[in-house]
């Protein structure tokens, strides 16, 4: 435990730059936090996560679902990566990823090549990528909140976790 | 995939009810939603996730987390448990917990038994479940969103989900 419980904050360091980029680099899925149009509730859901060429954390996912329509409404949101093995679920590396989370749209530079790598990393999802209601989104990172194990706490800037 | 895909939920049915109650029963960590305070940002963290004697969810937190403190501006909650196992990741099933997460008083009649239950499911966290600024909280579940794998969508209420 850090001495100072009181401002469990760390410093950044390398370390907990390159814990968040390997952590975004690996994930293939995570939970999604939204605000519920008209209630305003956050609500949380499972979605398949990726990266770009840019090293942008990306998603493909249905306009049918519950945080599509939330999106639609407001783009606020966060993703959590970073999934535990064995042991105390709580001892391993996640990082809160915070921004908001908007459609790439079909022609953007952004989009260039964005299915194929999202098929690389997806295999499965060559099953209903062309539907007609799914589309791809891309987090504009604000800032990440890594939680490295107990008391390791950090707060990152987009630039602490652009590829160095 | 359902016939009718523009309105994917479906009836809910004995299945679905034992599916979510299985989740809850089994689920030791998951993902929280909560609302920041100031900026109003949905947020997403891990949690430890248990049951009491009810059957209630539970968790046991630190005042110092960001989660906590959220919670203390505004109870509004949601807990994603359901872990995915080999394959695609979105093919498994999940639930998103919905309601109000607030702290049980110590002394209180939900209090009772608490730890017990609580280290019997989490053997790890009798390391730091007597820290001061550790505390339980129980989901005053308003609402459950199931999705049991793709086109399998249903809306449980708290009656849904109480033990048969």
């Amino acid at each position: 435990m850090a001495a100072d419980r009181t401002n469990p904050i760390r410093e950044t360091d390398d370390e907990a730059r390159r814990l968040v980029r390997g952590l975004i680099a690996t994930a293939r899925f995570g939970a999604l936090a939204v605000i519920e149009p008209g209630t305003g509730m956050p609500l949380v859901s499972r979605i398949a996560v990726g990266t770009d060429a840019a090293g942008g954390i990306v998603s493909l996912m249905s306009d049918l679902s519950f945080h599509a329509r939330a999106l639609a409404a407001d783009p606020r949101a966060s993703i959590l990566v970073g999934e535990p093995g064995r042991g105390d679920p709580l001892a391993h590396p996640r990082v809160t990823l915070i921004g908001r989370l908007e459609p790439v749209e079909p022609g953007a530079a952004q989009a260039e090549g964005l299915r194929e790598a999202w098929l690389d990393q997806h295999p499965k999802a060559r099953l209903y990528v062309g539907f007609a209601d799914f589309r791809f989104y891309r987090l504009a990172l604000e800032r990440a909140h890594l939680n490295g194990g107990f008391g390791k706490a950090y707060v990152l800037t987009p630039q602490d976790i652009a590829a160095a």
